[in-house]
């Protein structure tokens, strides 16, 4: 469902990833950083920072497209406490995702906090409201995802100014423009 | 939304996740298994196999309850081949996800493909269809959670049989049910 670039779907949306481990394996926040962008959110607070990992995300805009920024955060209460919004604890223990997207869908902004292993009590209180997108174990990745799909739907092409690569959507194969053409 | 535990919804879902290193971090492939599971997949087909993240499976099937298995693969196209129903291979260059989703929803069984890095070319042409969650670099973790939410709607706590461990949903903090018990 193409829509024009400026016409927004939903609120507009920050995500706080919490208990990052820089040095150990980076591809679970990678993963997180790739879904917030690739679902329009507009930045991502890494706690703590990661500057590869900014740099890698920075890359991936040359590349795709848009304005999507990684943000070193070197203490995660700070970044809560001063948002402008609605703060949005992902967490299986939380309330039903059902229940609580057609509130969440009105308010302007969200900032979407997802942990890792460990997430601090404190950030039960202090969030505007606890979510679980199940009831089971599952990840962090997917319940970031999740939950932009049921706020913004599929990603659209359309909705981020052009890099240098674009896919066209293909049955077979793989099908990239690059600026303007389009090779198999 | 609780339905009785043996109403289904939609197909049933086996997933196949080829490329996994096993010694190397395993949280990736763990998330994908942990998300099948959650979102009431029957199995995940592993390729190549990896004994050590079939334990850990099977430890949160005792605790958090449910029947899901990690089937082994030494290869993955003897799987694709065999499979009866329609094979869906998770990638960003294939057709969009809310043109096919209609179509899945009919299938009675579904063989969803998610690859690491690199993909084998075949696949595109064995699968069934080439499904693209979006068209922007993300993640296998979110692209099965969102084709299976999309299939699915959230998991449900009736879905499974019961383990030692179930949620209480809750607006603050964690609710855990032991047995029949609740504890704060």
């Amino acid at each position: 469902m193409p829509r024009p670039a400026r016409e927004r779907r939903g609120p507009r949306i920050s995500v706080l990833r919490l208990g990052h481990r820089p040095g150990r394996d980076p591809r679970l926040t990678t993963h997180v950083a790739l879904v917030a962008r690739a679902w329009g959110a507009d930045r991502l607070y890494l706690e703590p920072p990661d500057d590869a990992l900014a740099a890698r995300l920075a890359a991936v805009n040359a590349r795709w497209g848009g304005a999507f920024e990684i943000v070193g955060a070197p203490a995660w209460k700070p970044i809560v406490r001063a948002f402008d919004g609605a703060v949005v604890h992902l967490t299986m223990y939380g309330e039903p995702l059902d229940r609580v997207v057609p509130r969440l869908r009105r308010r302007a902004r969200l900032l979407v906090v997802v942990g890792g292993a460990k997430v601090p009590a404190d950030l039960y209180r202090l969030a505007t409201v606890n979510v679980a997108v199940g009831p089971q174990p599952h990840s962090e990745v997917a319940a970031l995802a999740v939950l932009l799909d049921r706020l913004r739907g599929s990603p659209s092409p359309r909705q981020r100014p052009a890099g240098q690569l674009a896919i066209t959507p293909s049955a077979r194969g793989k099908r990239v423009r690059v600026r303007g053409r389009t090779r198999p």
